[in-house]
């Protein structure tokens, strides 16, 4: 079991039985290497090393799991904005640790995040509705940051809207490029990205 | 014809071929709306308007057809990074002109890049290694222009490399957000960006 399955498991951690996890874990893994559309039952039985049939005991189709998956994902992003965003420190400061977090999580969980990122339009309409909700409030958590860094003259951008979609983009794509064991590590891009976001909302020293 | 149809047809234009231009077209249609995996060469056939037997007569798989889209979105923007940031101008001045032009390239080509972007690991090897190498160049053209601005004083930024990775994933990340009609036009993007990107790069008076 290597680092990168360790931390995964985290966010199955509240699913009471292990093949489920284990199946959660092999369809985020299968997802990930193949895509939602050319992943088969059989790829995800085999990724969790359980029978095709065990599957169906935990989950009703190969959508629902994309949607556990995709909504567990998001969850967990929304709990670090909560908990960084919606604390008492000044904006910047807030702005600053969100950043590093956001960036760290997409580097660490890059598989995970692949999927919930790329392969929404495969959710159901109702799956959709409840990731949208959470991404809105996400979005919503950054640019009221944001925006009480502006109030408090810290930071100087007009366009907070326009500023917001550009910090939760560089972060998102992460997923997309990090590689494990290449040139940077998780916390090695949430320094960067951190100190790039300071600048581009003109916050002064860095 | 809409305005993204003729747009698109334009990285087609010297395919020799009007039924080869509506297949390619077909295809990047499809496989931005169903990803690569899951298009069926009947997908495509009924994009194009032409016979399933029509594609074979000019592209001899649908891995082809997704190797043709990817490396001509890739060599069209390297065309404008070879353009732009290999001009004579002061390097503040070329970044700033090159990432205005590869965000509202992203934004007006958001089908295609998505494609050209997280398809990729559907080509076969050889096709993977003719659009790394463009991908290199691309990114070798940017970090050459970030260091110059560096070495002149226009920009401050130790680690070239790295704000070079986040300059080149906020426009290719365009293509996931970017939705035509939405807050934002191609052009918006475009300035937005290119000043975000100058405050990363420590340029002064942005």
């Amino acid at each position: 079991m290597d680092h990168h399955f360790v931390q995964e498991m985290d966010l199955w951690a509240d699913i009471p039985s292990e093949a489920a996890r284990r199946i959660i874990q092999g369809a985020a893994d299968s997802f990930a290497l193949r895509g939602f559309h050319a992943t088969t039952t059989r790829d995800i039985s085999a990724s969790s090393g359980l029978s095709p049939a065990a599957m169906y005991v935990h989950f009703s189709s190969k959508e629902e799991l994309l949607f556990e998956i995709t909504r567990r994902g998001h969850e967990d992003v929304l709990d670090l904005a909560e908990t960084i965003l919606g604390s008492d420190g000044p904006p910047d400061r807030r702005v600053r640790d969100f950043v590093y977090a956001f960036s760290r999580w997409h580097a660490e969980h890059h598989d995970i995040a692949r999927v919930a990122q790329y392969e929404i339009a495969a959710l159901s309409d109702d799956h959709a509705e409840v990731v949208g909700a959470l991404r809105f409030k996400i979005s919503q958590l950054a640019r009221t940051a944001i925006s009480e860094g502006v109030d408090a003259g810290v930071f100087d951008f007009a366009d907070v809207p326009g500023v917001t979609t550009a910090v939760l983009s560089l972060g998102i794509d992460i997923a997309r490029w990090f590689r494990p064991g290449g040139h940077y590590t998780p916390d090695g891009v949430g320094h960067l990205y951190s100190v790039l976001v300071l600048r581009m909302l003109g916050y002064e020293g860095v």
